[in-house]
């Protein structure tokens, strides 16, 4: 078939030309991937990545389109553009994990997280060690993609230098072509080398069993069509295991890591009301220059209150935001996931919350109810609870990386005192909504809590991420040290030159 | 209580004072706002937004920060910024949709849509007829959150322009509130007279029941507070009715418009398979080209597909999109909403899928959901499909108004080749996905169906969003006026001058 006055568009030419010589066997190979992708959207288990990079013009867009074409592209997303400005304003993989498809779906990514890398690397814009801390962020954010069942595969376009040359003077030949191949083609192309060899290392560092690479040599579009929709087929058909979690054994002794076995029981005098409110108004005034300060910089903060029940989280919160300006923070109370939460893996429900520069997100719980209420109430199994401690200190990293202070702080008081409180609570009109079932529940497992709540102090306490512990048997001295905590914080990142 | 060594920071200082004076009276307010505040949350029927906007440095931030201490702020959101790039690159109205609270939360917004037509008009940003339009888009917008269970209640902050200027100076004297009377607030006391009168016609034109207005005198905050708590309790504790459905009668003629009662039957012979992909190539080739424009130009594209199940909309929108470069278009097939959807107005599921400038949005069924499939099954109330027609007409004008194209696709059979069409699918192994229970159900209620699809024809046929109907009896023909129909309506706004 051909349409002698026009030329045929690039997605769908070839393809026809194609079809009468080997019609019967791209025809099964679309049919299974049809019925791949069906079973997958039906199932609702997995979600599948394939992203293609390598070398400019190897008919990437192309291939991208067709295989499109062959899937049911309503349960289909591509993904190839640059950031936006809420993309950059927010740590780097922000812009990704907001486009992880949800379970049922395909991603395609062009180029994604490795065009960043690579093309910032060959034009130095990103030093050797950058890179180097860039790849291994891939190796675990794709290694925890494929713990929450996101299928990964990833495509190398291979092409030879002179190939190229060659190509790319043929598509500047055809006038409804010559657009494929602009300045940035040609200047990739005059990196051939410096791509091929950060290519190899960017390969080589990302190889895993759970995430594999696959190079595609430089073929006619129709055949390379082919070979990724088999390599696409062979992924669905049989997923790869998803990483094992190792996990280390801990030390006895963990200098300088808080732990509830070894604090002190708080033996203090209560705090007199007058001295309280002397103290809290100097650390609410010094917390407001400090927010002001920080928003001037731009620079974002996140909070993450953690504690037991009736230590006073919601008071200690509120005694922060008196001092803040309300359109500069948010309070995010981690309860329950959506149901668009559940249909993207476990991480997406805090990345969402990041907050936009300048602003401060306040967590009432956070992202640590995986390794404690989810681990002691079997809610995640152990394999999700003990990766969950890699994740964390990987998105916690993430926030430093881009210049945020993290905040977080764990509110305990004795087991007595809570029961104190319970009760108190339940008598208190105004109060008694705070008191649940659960909260009862929870105190029954004491002991498992308290076991857990020192493993994620010892797994987690790192450096820009440390754990501060804050006894709260006295509410008005935990109250100032929060502040004090948050204020010192926030006064040693202004502190800093960046 | 005083703090001899340094001010008190703005947000709770003079609240401090004030406690002593008159203890009890705003205790008893704060509780019973908290109270409110907790029926809300845990009833989740409704959302509140309280809007201040009005006059500058009239103590809104504080009056918010205060009011903010008093309420639950894990319930709480606040909002006072100015649009993100992501923002800007979609319908105005976009940015304010992805701000309603969801159900059981409260929004405040300083300024928020009114800041935007007030200052806009003030500073001659808006022309007299574009700032009467867009209160008429404010008014339909309000009408249409306080019908889906929104509470609103707006303040206008006055003060007199001595006492403003009077309060500017103060502010400007003391080197800690120095910042609070910067140039955009002067410029605005220079404007005092303007913004006066913009803001009386303003609150004329846009009071009503389900949305009123309120004028806040210059007090001292504390006593602003109060009045504002007091208004907000007001509303919460008495919900104001949500604006009555009125339906126009319909005329029994509509020059122009389509109609499934007046359709002619399709007599034509069957188009041949040859001539078929010609024509398909031409067309397809020719939608290339406009899609490569609509990009380079950066237009936003929603294209709407409705239709009798079995009428082909698949395979329409396939032959669409194996035009169009993958990274430009993404295909939306509409089904039940998920919970995050739930907690918001019906209109916010569709708002979010809008295309940034320059993509296609394909949908695969659309909001014309409420008024066939929702009416028809009775998913709807008679008064939530009722008043979607006006809703949706709305919509549909602020994507007009962005620049966008809109098209709007019905694929209709006739009763007896659904009824062929259903049983081929029976027969054919990769076809059987297609066929549901519910495709027999809605068959049963084919009269209403025919009904509910001319009212809605009848009533969202308007300029710029015409429906085309297409008869659908042969799949080649079907598919190539799609085709053709599509790029008319891309050529038409590519030949426009903006």
């Amino acid at each position: 078939m051909t349409c002698a006055d026009r030329p045929l568009p690039p997605a769908w030419g070839s393809w026809a030309r194609r079809k009468k010589e080997d019609d019967m066997k791209t025809d099964t190979l679309r049919y299974r991937l049809l019925d791949a992708q069906l079973s997958l959207a039906r199932e609702k288990e997995r979600s599948v990545i394939l992203l293609l990079t390598g070398h400019a013009v190897t008919h990437k867009g192309q291939v991208v389109n067709r295989l499109n074409h062959w899937l049911e592209n309503r349960h289909t997303e591509v993904h190839a553009l640059g950031p936006s400005s809420e993309e950059q304003s927010r740590p780097y993989w922000w812009r990704y994990w907001r486009r992880i498809p949800d379970r049922g779906r395909i991603g395609i990514f062009i180029h994604g997280w490795y065009g960043d890398a690579l093309f910032a690397r060959a034009e130095r814009r990103l030093s050797a060690g950058a890179f180097h801390d860039r790849l291994e962020q891939i190796r675990h954010f794709e290694a925890e993609l494929a713990a929450e069942g996101v299928v990964l595969l990833k495509l190398w376009n291979d092409i030879g230098r002179r190939e190229q040359r060659h190509h790319l003077v043929e598509l500047q030949q055809d006038p409804d072509r010559s657009w494929q191949a602009g300045p940035t083609e040609w200047q990739r192309h005059g990196q051939h080398a410096i791509i091929e060899a950060i290519g190899k290392t960017l390969r080589d560092d990302t190889e895993a069993p759970h995430a594999p690479w696959q190079r595609l040599s430089f073929r006619e579009p129709g055949e390379q069509l082919s070979r990724v929709g088999r390599a696409l087929l062979d992924v669905m058909e049989a997923p790869p295991d998803p990483p094992a979690t190792t996990l280390a054994a801990l030390p006895d002794e963990l200098p300088g890591v808080p732990s509830l076995r070894r604090a002190d029981a708080a033996v203090e005098e209560r705090l007199d009301k007058a001295a309280y409110r002397e103290d809290l108004a100097r650390g609410q005034a010094r917390l407001a220059r400090n927010a002001r300060e920080i928003a001037r910089r731009r620079i974002p903060v996140v909070i993450a209150f953690e504690g037991h029940d009736a230590a006073g989280k919601g008071g200690s919160i509120h005694r922060v935001t008196a001092a803040l300006d309300a359109r500069q923070y948010r309070v995010h109370r981690i309860g329950a996931p959506s149901d668009e939460e559940l249909a993207l893996p476990w991480g997406w429900r805090f990345w969402r919350r990041l907050p936009v520069d300048g602003r401060i997100a306040i967590f009432d719980r956070s992202w640590y109810g995986r390794v404690l209420v989810e681990r002691v109430e079997k809610l995640a199994s152990k394999a999700e609870w003990q990766r969950a401690y890699g994740e964390i200190r990987h998105f916690e990293q993430q926030l430093l990386e881009h210049g945020g202070v993290l905040i977080k702080v764990f509110l305990a008081i004795e087991k007595d005192e809570q029961l104190r409180r319970f009760e108190a609570r339940a008598d208190t009109p105004h109060k008694r909504h705070k008191l649940t079932d659960e909260d009862w529940r929870n105190r029954e497992r004491w002991d498992d809590y308290q076991r857990a709540i020192d493993e994620m102090f010892a797994r987690t306490h790192a450096p820009g991420a440390e754990w501060s512990l804050v006894a709260c048997d006295d509410k008005r001295r935990a109250r100032l040290a929060v502040l004090e905590h948050v204020n010192e914080r926030l006064e040693a990142r202004l502190a800093s030159a960046v």
